[in-house]
């Protein structure tokens, strides 16, 4: 595996002081993904679960539908380059090249929220205590070693109602979202009924990639944008933002979270 | 001008009790950028200083080279759209085309640090003492009211040694500088031997959006990445990480900055 940090000579500063001092900063790194012999994108993204990556971001843009459409797949780590022939939705490849990209996203699927009026609901009856959902973001606070060494990464985990599942780091908070659905794909790894957890906000993009998969549940120590709780609303998706200590905000179907827990 | 935000009712849970509360969250508007008739790209950004941000965008992507080159703007801020005619920078514009994006960006100006060599560094003999850095950071903190609001937006500032001349917010950080240079061009504001504050993390798309404006300093309360540094360095733009309080971490040229304060 590529090295996710670099080592760096830096001067620090404190007050009036000043020293050299050994540091380490993330790498970013190119992988360009070639779907079907035409090039399709390069991400910047972190050196690891680059294969997880390019599937992930092919089934969030509606480009596949599954593993079952990947017909084969080569990846060179030192290149930065993954091979990918799939059976791939004519439909998504259109709406894909119509639309180059947002914000703080990249090859948005979606340009209005009417786009997203279209998708069915989230079905799930999962519901969760809100003892879980603490432990759970604390758990996943306490994950994120590259974040400690560098303050540089987002990251993003599948988690069900006790354990973190999957958890991904990554210099992007969308590419660390699709290195776990990569994963799912890849592995065969269930999402119905299951929660992620993003150290990133909570943006209609984000909201639309988990609707995607199904997933009832969407954790973070961050902010919803207005039209991702509108979202959220509509598609039967519990949003809980700035989970923080003991506190947490639950700004859609927040039937799902039961506060009664048997601690108190 | 359109509201930045929007109020929203929310269920806030403080340990085993919870109630219903007002709250407000940042709002998420699609921009769409139509140059010579020609739709370009759909932004999501926070709905202000949208023309700043259509121009900035251009002159981010390397499409027009200043605001000589724009014939005729027109923005229709209920519709979300801005149209723009242009005198078009025909390469540009297809290497922009070639590219869709990367992690956290829109619309990558390159693909790789090769691409950035060909870039001259910038020029400008500008320093700045210690104290000016702590300063300007701590007042960069403060300004932002959006920010405090809803926990949900980005800034950035452009200043001299002493004090902030423009500051923005978006939801993206690419959009809040470009935000900036937008200001800067339809202003005729200068940026030479200036300083450029963000609250992202500065990767090599940041790093080069601001050596095209010929910018010294580039100052972050958060991390850069391994090849924002390696810009940084043979750019000879000095890279300063970690503002907080009274101290910091500079990653490049750093004899731009005087640690011999007069303070202490």
């Amino acid at each position: 595996m590529v090295d996710q940090t670099e080592p760096v000579t830096i001067k620090r500063l404190a007050g009036s002081s000043s020293e050299d001092a050994d540091d380490v900063v993330i790498r970013e790194f190119p992988l360009t993904i070639i779907l079907n012999n035409e090039e399709l994108v390069t991400l910047l993204c972190s050196p690891a679960q680059m294969k997880e990556l390019a599937v992930g971001y092919l089934f969030s843009e509606g480009l596949i539908g599954g593993k079952e459409d990947i017909k084969n797949m080569v990846l060179d780590e030192q290149r930065g380059v993954a091979r990918i022939e799939a059976e791939s939705d004519a439909e998504g490849e259109r709406v894909f090249k119509r639309l180059i990209t947002s914000g703080c996203g990249r090859g948005a699927s979606f340009v209005s929220e009417s786009d997203a009026r279209a998708m069915a609901p989230v079905e799930s009856t999962a519901t969760i205590d809100s003892d879980a959902v603490f432990r759970l973001a604390k758990e996943f606070q306490n994950r994120s070693q590259v974040f400690r060494e560098t303050g540089g990464v987002h990251s993003a985990a599948l988690c069900d109602d006790g354990n973190i599942i999957l958890f991904s780091e990554d210099i992007g908070r969308h590419n660390a979202i699709d290195k776990i659905f990569g994963s799912c794909l890849l592995e065969g790894i269930p999402t119905d009924d299951r929660i992620i957890i993003t150290s990133g906000r909570i943006s209609s993009e984000i909201l639309l990639k988990v609707a995607r998969r199904n997933i009832p549940m969407l954790i973070s120590r961050s902010a919803p944008t207005n039209v991702a709780v509108r979202m959220g609303d509509r598609l039967g998706i519990t949003i809980i933002g700035f989970v923080r200590g003991e506190r947490m905000n639950i700004y859609s179907n927040d039937w799902r979270v039961r506060a009664d827990g048997k601690r108190h």
